[in-house]
């Protein structure tokens, strides 16, 4: 949520002539995103985003987000659109940094999503999943079975300082989600958006307009990003779990496209792999700020409690 | 340069009704300003841009730079308005903070001035000091003689640490001010802006379009800031003073507002103290960086560098 690169007028007026977007009338760094350095740029013809992409993305990755963000475009998936310069080429270098101009989007993120909105995210999400299919871009995902214990292994020293008992609690997680997170295959899968938390949707006044943030999107279970935004959307300050919004969301979700009978029996734990991805990740911010780092950690005990919630709840279930 | 406080889109719904603005159609916070929280908004009629005004600014001094923006703007400067709900009121408090919405400006700022845009700077800033005679506000310059004694008393333990020498710099530097430093009444005096760098000075397609950030506003010798500018727009990033820029933003200003013989006398010690009290604001955040602060404190030594420059001009004509 910062700008991490000073870009100057001088280098955005070269680049609209570039991309033959007119002249510029203003610019201001915002905050967006995570760890890039985000610019809002308005042009005589029309608003853009300029993003600078710092460390956290790996340059390889690029072409597949740009190229997803392309294919959704083409598909009818409001989501921001990279341009081209004249030469067709989406990518180029700013101060060092590879970098992409793409769409400006309406809207505005809510922080408190009422059911309503849920239902929308549930369609939106399933539009999603429906307009991936084609799309012949691959990317791993990399926070999965593999990165989870991987991280476990960097965070459970120092984890019982952040919350007595994390540590096995951890430990106890990592070998329930090995002994029975679905296998490879076992779960229709395509391009997930994999973070889609109520900051990375827009809604212009009440209706759903769009949706950004595509760079941590990879393959991986269908199910799993409605396990995903069962934790980012359904549950209140104080961590309390709000079926009335987890149901507005499933049963938007499935007027598009309904779950499988085997989706429906693994969502359960997969909503438990999505707490634990995001209590993890946290947890290594926490413990390791980066130095010079603009954005506070968030807390990563958030996720202990919705952790906490999902184990119960597949409990009942298993 | 970026946002301390985070706002949602209620409260900014909230807000737009209040000041009948109509419906929400985007925010986003925005780098802009130091140490202030800033987003830009977009609602159905224009964008506005909202701050809450965080600890650097004593919330007593609000109705000052407020009621000086709203001069100036009736006196024809394009700076930022202020807007006022239905009761007339332009303070409101959002998010535990004052704050305020006011106009939204094209343009651009320049990071490398040509002596064009420095001939335009110095028209601008003679039409400021034109266009603030009649304001009935006042405020003093916290940051003159006695606050840089305080600063200097402050900073002197530990200034030899960020270049040899410093503190023998300081002290001979508060000893030259102190003996021939303007006295009060010595030369025109008004509302003058302190602190027009480059990124407070927006142009719209080679063409100054605006001035923003009113927040170090008070009552000082006109040619002060004169002086400030001289400083800030003058060098090159070789700290290696530029006298057709200099030439340039004079002759600007004098084609509006002529200096007196008694303010080009003092110019020379004028830009000595606009050195000085860059050099000690930067020295001591630079000491003292505040904890959480998302701003990286400047360089210091880059108002060394200026105040030497100054120092052997003025010594020339003593």
């Amino acid at each position: 949520m910062a700008v991490y690169t000073q870009v100057e007028s001088n280098d955005i007026e070269a680049l609209l002539r570039r991309f033959q977007l007119g002249g510029l009338r203003s610019f201001r760094g915002i905050a967006e995103g995570v760890e890039n350095s985000n610019f809002l740029i308005e042009s005589d013809q029309a608003r853009y985003i300029l993003t600078l992409y710092e460390k956290r993305v790996d340059p390889a990755d690029l072409p597949f987000f740009l190229g997803l963000m392309d294919h959704l475009n083409a598909a009818g998936i409001a989501c921001p659109l990279p341009l081209r310069d004249a030469s067709g080429a989406q990518l180029f270098t700013l101060k060092q940094r590879p970098a992409a101009l793409i769409s400006y989007l309406d809207g505005v993120s809510i922080e408190s999503p009422s059911a309503q909105h849920c239902t929308q995210l549930g369609g939106a999400l399933a539009d999603l999943h429906r307009a991936q299919a084609g799309f012949n871009g691959r990317r791993k995902n990399a926070l999965s079975l593999e990165g989870w214990a991987s991280l476990v292994d960097k965070t459970s020293a120092a984890a019982d300082t952040v919350t007595p008992g994390l540590s096995g609690i951890l430990a106890r997680e990592r070998g329930a989600l090995e002994a029975f997170w679905p296998a490879s295959g076992a779960l229709p899968e395509g391009v997930i958006h994999a973070d889609l938390f109520p900051d990375n949707v827009f809604f212009l006044k009440g209706k759903l307009s769009g949706i950004i943030d595509f760079y941590f999107a990879c393959n991986d279970a269908l199910a799993y990003d409605v396990a995903i935004c069962l934790n980012a959307w359904c549950f209140d300050k104080t961590h309390r779990f709000l079926s009335d919004r987890a149901d507005a969301l499933l049963q938007g979700y499935q007027a598009v496209r309904a779950l499988t009978s085997a989706e429906q029996a693994a969502l359960p734990m997969l909503c438990r792999g999505a707490a634990f991805r995001f209590l993890l990740t946290r947890l290594y911010d926490w413990l390791n700020p980066a130095p010079g780092a603009l954005v506070k950690p968030k807390d990563p005990r958030d996720y202990v409690a919705r952790l906490q919630h999902f184990q119960s709840a597949s409990e009942r279930t298993l």
